[in-house]
């Protein structure tokens, strides 16, 4: 798909057919995707969960316990080490930046293959830790649902943000 | 272009042409693709600079001075509002997510545009902060040059990354 359409077309769907799993070579096209976004330093701080099991999708559903959440046949949880990081003299490190160039490859690359998706970070982050059994030095900023709307879904089609006039400032 | 090869092509160029500055409409394509980039609530908590003026462009150089940086004929920063920013109820700001999010779209718009750039969060934050008048509750977490390298220049054409299997998890 050309580059403007995939970022027009690409919206949160919170409406997933639990029928219809993503093929295995998609969601590689997708992780894909992630792993070849840039970092700072080009340290990679990242690994990739996709979770398509049973049990596993139960666990991650009720850190974010929405009725269409559990229609989707797969999460991806995009986590990361804050001490393989980049960090900067100042003290500022990279690892948030890091993780969120990577999912928004990721969520770009799904809604180029037509797979759907909703950036969420209002996740029981407790939970979240606790499911995947995270180290303390390990940290997540978003997850998303995979798959594909039901047949009778329509996509908004539009977008409401500030016009550009408000948000750019030539200098 | 297509998506794929948009993000394939990506890459960081460290070398710009000072006398090939770049289209107002290309610049507002560009910039576009960061105003429609989602954001937490879709606050949109976000200001985007495009340095073009001599004078400013010093300004900007000083906080990154690097020989190829005075040769860019723009610089683009994503400035934020920790304030307008969302919040999750455990205390976790979404600013620096929703700027890299709005940065990834420009950088990889820009590519889409034949239009170089470079991520670089190595910059002297003070300096930044007192050039653009940045306020407290403002924040800025990356900045990239825009441009068009030399005629001679040749980019690298390869991505140096840690294999999928490294980096994917299955859940």
């Amino acid at each position: 798909m050309e580059f403007v359409d995939v970022i027009m077309q690409r919206e949160s769907v919170r409406n997933y057919d639990p029928m219809r799993p993503v093929d295995k070579d998609v969601l590689e096209r997708i992780l894909e995707a992630g792993r070849i976004a840039p970092s700072a330093a080009n340290f990679q701080p990242w690994h990739f969960y996709l979770v398509s099991t049973y049990n596993m999708l139960e666990k991650i559903r009720r850190c974010y316990d929405r009725p269409w959440m559990h229609d989707a046949p797969h999460i991806l949880i995009v986590a990361g080490n804050r001490k393989e990081a980049w960090r900067r003299p100042d003290g500022y490190n990279s690892l948030e930046t890091d993780l969120t160039i990577a999912m928004t490859h990721m969520v770009l690359a799904a809604t180029n293959e037509g797979v759907a998706t909703c950036w969420i970070a209002h996740f029981d982050y407790q939970r979240l830790r606790e499911a995947l059994e995270l180290k303390s030095y390990e940290e997540v900023f978003a997850i998303t649902p995979l798959g594909y709307p039901r047949k009778e879904y329509v996509k908004k089609g539009q977008k409401n943000r500030k016009a550009l006039s408000e948000v750019a400032i030539y200098l």
